[in-house]
């Protein structure tokens, strides 16, 4: 087992990753204050881990909630089904929660924990390849609303991080794949070595050969920790997680959202902040053809084309959270495996982007 | 003007106390860093104070939402209505929210302000007695759930309070007497001076002496914040905030929102909180008499006789936020003008209060 300490002061936390973790109690235990423990997980995954997980807790007092698992139930009215359990079994300050599931069931139950009583502790076990990269480090906890993602949400930290990467092996391959964009993007945003070790050991990562997956796993978590550990709060370096996304998340709000995962939104959305970083005169046309190759070896999307018109997509683009007073912000690379915040690109040559990757 | 101002380190935040102080525009413009300002209020305070306070920010975009006016609407569903006009004017992570109205309005406001996009700036304008000595102090937000009161929220601090104590002049006398329970509160719970200055000016202030509000007012505000200062989070001495509170809530869960005001509420829990510390063997009979005289001079109720049974009472009590692993803690007074946290007290002397107070 591989243990990273994401140093944020007294929100500090430990992220475990190896293989049969589900078996240690210890690792939840040791981070676990009250005696009240409740377990959010969802439909999907409840029937293969949930046992599992409350086996570990003989001891205290645990219950459970079970939401309808997808991207579509991230909603206040979701998260008010954790509250209505809470209070239901009368916890208090002083329980846990522990988000047992990808990413959706993450943001929810961390959003849960941040606003139940004021603040309560939680824990998070993702089971999906993405929310193992992504969104069970750093905080981020929220809801989707109908105008925009990820709008309604707080930064809190769990007390620990426990990824154990063998409930992989009940994970799809697209939702798999999806997965590996946001592990592709550490290495486009800052990390040019990571980036070559994807690239050269892709194919083995698409037959989900273990060792390597926790090793992308662990550099993932490594560079996302070194990132939040310098900028909890998003007001600098962090807003560099957001490679591919202002551009992904144009395409899941103008899609709706199932029909393009998170990740393969992102994947379309790196492509096209590439290929911008490209027209901007910082990348070769070969170093886009690189990128886009990753991406399709990876089994993930690099077109929207004849699913989104050029006008839909830039309007989907002004609501969102990177928009300050009216202007644009982007992630963009300055040469492969090193990204920026940029608002002084042409709005021509993003909008000759959009049409691009628009138009079938 | 008086100005207080409340260290918190980062989150420190001055509070403006006086008269005409809507008249000033500077005490908003100081503190909002972006163009975007949105105004929240209710049904009962923008046709009074709305246009005026709109008028002092001619030079930003502000826009407005107006809540329906009561408690039974501090719900998810009406903080969601606030998200809905934040994201339908496309506002961003730079605007500012105003709170323009009493504690139901400031409490969902301080909550949307947290949880838009992970946290956006909030002003606090307080026009009640009781926010301007309660709810606006401290960066309490939250929301109820029908399971409990004030079940859902965060913490999150306002970049700045302006109280004008001439809103009270539209405030109507019974809303007039539940503020004044919260001010009493201060004396009881800390500051046994200011109790002596209360008994002595009881009437003037009941017939709305403004000088001696406004010494009220900041009174309050300077204890309160002294508290919070030195307890932000609500670990230990804040707790001592909730003097009567534990009381109180049990008897709003259990008649329902609108039958008593939050401060009658109170009135009742605190005397009830007075004579437990009297059977406790710290306060004479005498002393309950002068706290039951107070308050019956202020035109608050001090019983619930024929109202609420006690087994309602005792079960509303145990879903408190102040229960710690099944074990009730009250705020009790060791001698008056000075309380503290009990778990020792009697079970047998608590339900004989609540009998007492329960009993027609």
């Amino acid at each position: 087992m591989k243990t990273l300490n994401l140093d944020l002061g007294e929100n500090s936390y430990p992220i475990y990753i190896g293989q049969a973790l589900l078996d240690q109690a210890q690792l939840l235990t040791d981070h676990i204050h009250g005696k009240q423990v409740m377990i959010v997980t969802n439909t999907t995954v409840a029937p293969l881990y949930l046992q599992q997980v409350k086996s570990l807790l003989n001891s205290l007092n645990v219950a459970e909630v079970v939401l309808p698992d997808g991207e579509q139930y991230k909603t206040l009215d979701t998260v008010n089904l954790i509250f209505d359990a809470l209070l239901e079994n009368r916890f208090d300050r002083s329980c846990t929660l522990i988000a047992l599931g990808g990413g959706v069931v993450g943001d929810m139950t961390g959003f849960a924990a941040a606003s139940y009583q004021r603040g309560v502790d939680f824990i998070q076990i993702p089971t999906t390849l993405l929310s193992q990269v992504d969104s069970s480090v750093g905080g981020k906890t929220g809801v989707n609303h109908p105008l925009g993602k990820n709008m309604i949400g707080s930064f809190h930290q769990p007390n620990c991080v426990v990824i154990d990467v063998d409930t992989l092996d009940t994970l799809d391959d697209r939702q798999f794949s999806a997965g590996l964009a946001e592990v592709i993007k550490y290495g486009l945003l800052g990390n040019v070595s990571f980036l070559e070790f994807l690239q050269n050991n892709i194919e083995s990562l698409i037959s989900r050969e273990k060792s390597l997956i926790i090793q992308a796993v662990y550099q993932s978590c490594t560079d996302k920790a070194d990132i939040v550990a310098e900028d909890e709060l998003e007001s600098g370096k962090r807003a560099l997680l957001n490679f591919g996304h202002t551009f992904g998340h144009a395409i899941e709000n103008t899609l709706g959202y199932g029909v393009f995962l998170h990740g393969e939104a992102i994947s379309v959305g790196m492509l096209m902040a590439t290929k911008l970083s490209q027209m901007s005169g910082d990348l070769s046309e070969g170093e886009v053809s690189q990128v886009k190759d990753l991406l399709e070896k990876s089994n993930l999307p690099v077109s929207v084309a004849g699913k989104i018109s050029a006008s839909e997509f830039l309007s989907a683009m002004s609501v969102d959270k990177k928009v300050v007073d009216g202007n644009i912000r982007l992630i963009l690379m300055r040469k492969l495996g090193e990204s920026y915040i940029s608002d002084t690109y042409e709005q021509a040559q993003l909008e000759q982007v959009i049409g691009d990757f628009c138009q079938p």
